[in-house]
């Protein structure tokens, strides 16, 4: 996965556990892909303390996935959740009986919220 | 739920963001139940340090799971794969082909590993 990417989901995940300007300058760095210029700018910080922050809750959110892995989990828990919905939608294929395919859809829609 | 059981369950999430020492000494306290002055005796440090980093540790926790809600989304979770099981059961149940069989057992397999 791509560097920038990785970073971006691991702040969805984390970003809730940084400060409220820690995580808008994570942001419009890593999410809406900002200069350091452009954030220095927008939030009248200088350049400098810009990168700091970046750099220092880079390493941050780097520590919280080495400790709690919840995107390992998360990615682990997707290709799992993936893979039912496709033998659910086989068993469909093959079911006849209305009873059953109310069951099947059921599940599929608690699937969906897990 | 009961005050020590959510801090022990919080502790299973959150234990590794604990330095070793924070940690051992709330899972003396929450998850084995011993006494302040127990924890004292077997970890050589005075009673007053004891109850000052488990009264700190105790905040942080909940600190974490305001933050992240690993504990609300775990629990919610399990309800929803215990509700699933229970429809997977239900429509074993009425299922005579075999082939439909084998993918709801694959169904039940991959939903134990999320």
């Amino acid at each position: 996965m791509e560097e920038r990417v990785y970073l971006s989901m691991l702040l969805g995940l984390y970003g809730s556990l940084l400060t409220d300007k820690q995580r808008d300058i994570m942001k419009l760095y890593y999410d809406d892909d900002l200069s350091l210029s452009e954030i220095s700018e927008i939030t009248t910080t200088t350049r400098q303390a810009i990168y700091d922050i970046i750099k220092r809750c880079h390493k941050t959110l780097l520590n919280y996935e080495k400790n709690l892995q919840l995107l390992e989990k998360y990615n682990k828990n997707e290709d799992l959740k993936k893979s039912i919905k496709e033998d659910l939608v086989k068993a469909k294929y093959k079911i006849k009986d209305n009873e059953i395919l109310s069951i099947i859809h059921d599940i599929e829609n608690k699937l969906e919220q897990i």
